[in-house]
């Protein structure tokens, strides 16, 4: 590790410290280093608060002058409750700025670059930038898009079935695993599941984790078969919003918004389409999205290029099973050149289990 | 790290660091310690050549007499070219013996620590016993049992495909991933495969590294449906033995054996009995098997517990599909707690791909 990757790391694991408690802002961490000697660092705590380079430049003081500030987010330009971080680092007299990553929303990308460059400061950006965007990777894709980072999560045995051909799956996974996505519940606005998967386990869809967040509970129900006892219905301390497709039982309706469940139709005609489904939460505001769905939920989403991540839990089980059921099902992909490639991989062990995370890249043929 | 460890671990390093020159006897390391300072090492380089024991004792000399000698295995009690080591160990005037694993084989296990205690030396064991075991795996298994150790190979999708629903597979694994497998069929005496991979795919399995040893190719055709002009057939760099069940072409058969093919029935009526193949090439003095099989076989082979160890090369791509075969098939089994659990995991990347160890536990309940 160089000592320019040192100090911009210190400011992502500061920026990262904050993470659930700077919403709807994204995290920023900052060091100010001068003479080799770190004089000052800063970090985003809460929206409205003022940003990680003001936090840093304050604790520095005079030793700014002549030093060289890292921040994980290229300084803002425009106007808010502090003016813009841009000029507040050119009047400190800082001597060079090192930035992890661009403002990620095109129509502000590269001026925050620009007041610098323009008042003859030396600019470096792209350092650790994979881990400055990764940190921001919700943020990032909702400021730009208005569509929620939307995360596929799934419990599968090494075989790849996610239940036996009996239909049971209780458990796949480890107690570890089962409670590492309770975080994950936690750190997404909503979770979707289809109506199979009520029908089928009935869950309550809630973070059990002390002090958890509940994600607003979204669940695809083409035909608003869902039963009025369900946990999604009667379980209140989460919201519920059903999406269906043109055609449904107009009666049930009156039924759900009775118990205050919001029903939204999509364009579907047969099937809930789910980028109607995705457009439509992005708009209410939602920037992150889990889906636990099924086989055929996740086909899907998988097919409509959807999915930014997946998070697989893999227990070192095997059952077998030709009709045994599979994550990802539908037709899927006729040859292996056009299979979803997954980047920036990583795995890790929780409890017997272990952890695989990433991300898919859609390969330009891949539209069917 | 313990002292003890250390030196343990170096004989095992040491041992390791001959693998595959010491057939058919099992890697043994050895070290010895007098006042805190090693004052021999030794290996066994090849069979009828000395032990480990031997070549640590004449490198100590004197230093060796009041000192601790760390060995890998039990020393043996046995009469060989240079005597039971055991009674070398005692000439020498060590006063510790420190042994990772007894000697596996039921009717000597033990004798070698009894020489030693009745010579009033103190005798520790267990110290990186499952370190040791894992490294003589297939010879702590033949030779007690006279059945080969069987590995299950197969490269899947992280959706757990083998193939698309069109049969496609060319490639999901990776360039790095297939070499590992060609390191994997070095390793391995034999391999098997069923005639419908030999039907579809047509693969030479021969070994494709540089002073490779190609293993034996087992054919497991119940019916002899296998194509003369297959590449197991003219491929004549490796060994073919063919197995089929009672009910075959007896014509077949001739023109197999006319081409110097080994075709051998087994009990089973209308399938091949994987049970029956395993103890047939037990005789033969086959003590490794690497089964490449597809969903069936490989079905086969872990519904009657015979494997051994499981090797999985992840590709990180989803291809999806209801109907996409995946390594297990067969009917699979009823509930989650009767799933074959596998224990002593361990996943590496290995290029872009993950490769997975694990080793079956099977529970009683599977008798299926």
């Amino acid at each position: 590790m160089t000592n320019d990757e040192f100090y911009m790391d210190l400011a992502l694991k500061n920026a990262q410290a904050m993470k659930g408690q700077t919403d709807p802002n994204p995290l920023v961490g900052s060091v100010i280093v001068n003479d080799n000697r770190i004089v000052g660092i800063g970090t985003h705590l809460k929206a409205g608060e003022p940003h990680a380079e003001i936090h840093a430049l304050r604790m520095a003081g005079e030793n700014a002058k002549g030093g060289t500030i890292y921040v994980t987010l290229e300084p803002c330009s425009h106007y808010g409750r502090t003016g813009p971080c841009a000029v507040a680092i050119v009047e400190a007299g800082i001597k060079k700025v090192i930035i992890a990553t661009l403002d990620p929303n095109p129509i502000v990308a590269g001026n925050g670059v620009k007041i610098l460059q323009d008042a003859g400061i030396e600019v470096v950006t792209g350092l650790l930038e994979k881990e400055s965007q990764k940190m921001n990777e919700v943020f990032n894709k909702y400021i730009v898009t208005k569509k929620p980072f939307i995360t596929l999560k799934t419990g599968i045995t090494l075989d790849g079935k996610v239940a036996t051909h009996t239909s049971n799956s209780k458990w796949i996974t480890s107690e570890e695993a089962r409670q590492d996505v309770h975080q994950l519940r936690n750190e997404n606005m909503a979770i979707l599941v289809g109506v199979n998967t009520v029908l089928k386990d009935d869950p309550a869809l809630t973070t059990r984790i002390p002090n958890g967040r509940n994600p607003i509970r979204i669940i695809m129900d083409s035909k608003l078969k869902i039963p009025l006892e369900s946990q999604v219905i009667t379980e209140t301390q989460a919201e519920t919003i059903i999406f269906t497709c043109k055609d449904y039982d107009k009666e049930k309706r009156k039924a759900l918004e009775a118990r205050n469940i919001t029903v939204l139709e999509t364009s579907g005609t047969l099937h809930t389409d789910p980028v109607d489904v995705v457009t439509q939460i992005g708009e209410k505001g939602i920037s992150s999205l889990l889906i636990e769905g099924g086989g055929n939920i996740n086909a899907s989403f998988l097919k409509n290029k959807l999915i930014d991540k997946v998070v697989l839990y893999f227990a070192p089980k095997l059952i077998g099973g030709k009709e045994a059921p599979t994550f990802f099902e539908g037709a899927g992909i006729d040859l292996m050149k056009d299979a979803i490639d997954l980047e920036h991989t990583d795995i890790n062990r929780i409890g017997p289990d272990f952890k695989f995370v990433g991300y898919p890249r859609y390969p330009n043929k891949y539209d069917n």
